[in-house]
């Protein structure tokens, strides 16, 4: 079998694979580029699919979908390919059902929820003290970080108990923790999800749909990116992939193919099933071993109207874990072609525990429980458990354990002989999200054509890379301007809180209730 | 090309996969049975070879190599063997450094080190509530342990950190963590740490020499129960594997073999390495994504004689991680046959910072400042890496990161059609160890007779083997005399401090130093 010859092999076709390839080929478009995918798709993490709703049918995104206007690399791209944007839809009510079994069924319109004058005072005190962390976690490496090994030895679980007073407050923040991660909070490291959230610009930018936080908008043209795919030739193998580290050879069950780099998109969980040749250094061994992925199921229900919003909700709905509500979290999901529909999130240990279950009538009964009666007459429900899902095998993330940050992080991002690694988990800014995936592509591509084409780089390109590969990168404080605003977002909370307890002692304001 | 026809196929030929075969072999000889190996040897996690020593050459242990009385699995083998085994030297004093960078070098000729009173309370109650604990733990089905949830969902190092009160403790049982695990106390659950423990009846029976405890007696026949690889064909194959979870069908990179029933051996990351069809159910998954192994790097250093013993030392060696000395913790290792020899464990961090270092060098040194000036003019020594040995990848043995035995531990054990799970980190007994490998390989072997030959089975292995495979296991409280012991021992060692606090008060006796 004579081995086939390309200048850079990509393995994995989803959003960081695609921008590694786009960019290297708008460097210089000579280079023959080849992308390895295992599924029968390109796009990864990200999917759409057309199901029937109102008028017909319409297309949905399955994967990733939000972007936020602080998300500089997916917003750039998306301006270089022309395509639109527009605000998920969050006016009217959202509904709120947190603290303990017997919890009632609240709703508000600010975007902090209907809490009682102790929770928000906890909220604000705990908010408080994760941002004023979160401002001294060095992104690039978090070992730097005040403290690492403490923060990295603990489980946010940890935290979560041991700074946070009240029952609502806990639950909420093991809501946000599956929400965000489909992960349980006992699952990752505390430094980990300081480091997060540093990279996103602040805790609150990951839960809200506010300007410049992680749902803030969608893109019009579902899935937009996979466009890109047309740029490189995408050759679809299954199983077995060996590396060969130091003569970039990639073998597949049926292929040999010989190249000058490869760059290595798939999750850590994944990258770790890859076989190579020498065996990788040991940190990056142990590293990949113990970043598990998360496990969510999303769903998409289609209606005839958005009959939430003639009731004056938003579609927002956050419901605390109960053996009747399968999911954590809705949104309004209606088309841009104004097809009705609700977008939500089982996520975590309730992933888990439903996967073998019935879900759709669950999750239509939740819904008439929260919006009303007319929740039932659903045109269509589908969706999607990114955990059997092949060669991808749980969603939107990997995160790390407790130990891993201040032990084994350097190897992260750092490529092994020919190897680079890309994939939205070795992002410095969005992490975890799509913005990532696309920042980590470019920055592995850079890496490739330093090597390969090294004219093709202007000096800051040049500079950075040298920065983010050195081993002595001075300590960054990443979340500078987010402490400023994290200061002044605490001072209003407590103002808040404190105007909040006032009128409350007065008695002369009413709790909004269902 | 066709494929080969086997009734049981063993994937690895390490303790558990040898021992698998070994009891299918002994209860239906006609069973053919496939043993497929990765590495060009078998024995797994344990291997023996000959180095320079006083009398020309002499054979020693670079993997397990002691085992206790109490390991009933591993001990009954060995006598229906005919293999002698041998007590763990210990007379003489024992080196002990702990407690900060300016630590004295104390000795001690007890089991329990040379402490400061206020130390030997603070080890007392420590010890006591732990194992309190550990008799609290049901090892089949951890789940249902009391606060199970909450014990899992913090790291061994946060439990330590709010339950330990002095920094000589603190580093004692960073320090055991280590040469227990090979991990850093931050990298595990605290839940899977008590499960361990109560696996082996204790926590004090994983760290002593003493009868009953994990480092009581050695083999004479070095790895001797590599006679049993005799009873099987074993095929090395190097990389790729694929099981047909339906069809039992093993796919190597140059074979297929069909077979009745599988039995997978190797440590969870990489039985998480081999690619499953279908995929495997979602826990089993998340399970091993989640398991990383240790890191161990093992030594031998040979001697004329055994100059330490002539000094009054019994070769023991205690040692706080610094940048001078790689090793945590060093015994005797002389040979049946008088070659005098000590080994020694770098591990976790240690062996992670020092395995791209010079080691033999500091190892001399400390032993020098430790055991004196002798110690210099060593025969030969020997090291292993176990992080970069090829299908190991670490050593001794996978731990789980917290939230998993709650959430996934199910999986842990539970067949996945006709693949069978064995591997010391499958056992109940001695989980970890050589004795915990037998009983995995056997319990799996048990498995599949009840499936291929059920007749084969006495009536209480049937009933064993539906008891260990019940999802409603009743909890068990495998440690209850542990527990008994463990009250006595507290009370034996709260008098001692108390009459080390009252002589100490008097001033007439004088502690052990160097």
């Amino acid at each position: 079998m004579t081995a086939e010859i390309w200048d850079v092999i990509i393995v994995g076709a989803g959003l960081s694979g695609l921008s590694a390839a786009y960019l290297l080929k708008k460097r210089n478009d000579k280079l023959r580029i080849l992308i390895l995918e295992g599924k029968d798709r390109v796009g990864g993490r990200t999917m759409s699919k057309e199901i029937p709703a109102w008028k017909g049918v319409d297309r949905w995104d399955f994967g990733g979908q939000w972007v936020g206007s602080t998300q500089t690399h997916i917003m750039e791209l998306i301006k270089e390919l022309g395509l639109e944007i527009y605000p998920q839809y969050n006016s009217g009510k959202k509904v709120h059902q947190i603290g303990g079994p017997d919890a009632k069924v609240r709703t508000y319109k600010t975007s902090i929820p209907t809490l009682s004058p102790l929770v928000l005072m906890d909220f604000t005190q705990f908010l408080w003290k994760i941002d004023r962390l979160c401002a001294t976690v060095c992104v690039q490496d978090p070992s730097r970080t005040p403290n690492a090994l403490e923060l990295d030895s603990m489980t946010l679980h940890s935290y979560i108990e041991q700074h946070v007073w009240t029952r609502e407050l806990k639950e909420e923040m093991e809501l946000s923790s599956r929400a965000v991660f489909g992960m349980e909070p006992a699952q990752m490291s505390f430094l980990f999800f300081l480091m997060y959230a540093a990279a996103a610009g602040g805790v609150l930018a990951l839960l809200e749909n506010t300007p410049g936080s992680a749902q803030e908008f969608k893109v019009k043209v579902p899935t937009p990116l996979l466009c890109l795919d047309r740029l490189s030739q995408v050759h679809t193998t299954r199983l077995f992939l060996l590396i060969d580290v130091e003569w970039a050879k990639v073998k597949t069950a049926t292929n040999t193919f010989l190249c000058r780099a490869v760059i290595v998109t798939c999750p850590p969980h994944l990258a770790a099933k890859i076989h190579y040749q020498p065996a990788l250094p040991i940190q990056r061994e142990y590293l990949t071993q113990n970043m598990p992925v998360g496990h969510m199921i999303k769903f998409i229900i289609t209606y005839k109207t958005a009959f939430w919003r003639e009731r004056g909700f938003s579609g927002e709905i956050v419901a605390r874990p109960s053996s009747e509500c399968p999911f954590c979290v809705t949104f309004d999901a209606t088309s841009p072609s104004g097809n009705a529909a609700l977008v939500g999130f089982i996520a975590a240990q309730q992933a888990s525990q439903w996967s073998s279950r019935e879900r759709r009538k669950a999750v239509v009964a939740s819904l008439i429980k929260y919006l009303g009666p007319e929740a039932a007459s659903f045109i269509h429900y589908e969706e999607k458990d990114w955990a059997k899902e092949d060669y991808s095998g749980g969603c939107p993330v990997n995160v790390m354990a407790p130990g891993l940050l201040t032990y084994y992080h350097p190897s992260l991002r750092k490529p092994c002989g020919r190897i680079h690694w890309a994939g939205t988990e070795t992002a410095t800014q969005w992490c975890g999200y799509m913005s990532g995936a696309v920042q980590a592509g470019q920055r592995a591509a850079l890496e490739v054509l330093a090597e390969l084409c090294p004219l093709t780089l202007t000096l800051e390109e040049q500079e950075a890379l040298r920065h983010s590969q050195a081993a002595n990168t001075p300590v960054e404080r990443t979340t500078s301007s987010s402490q400023r605003s994290c200061l002044c977002r605490a001072a209003v909370i407590a103002t808040l809180t404190v105007s909040a307890a006032f009128l409350l002692a007065r008695n002369d304001i009413k709790w909004t209730e269902m």
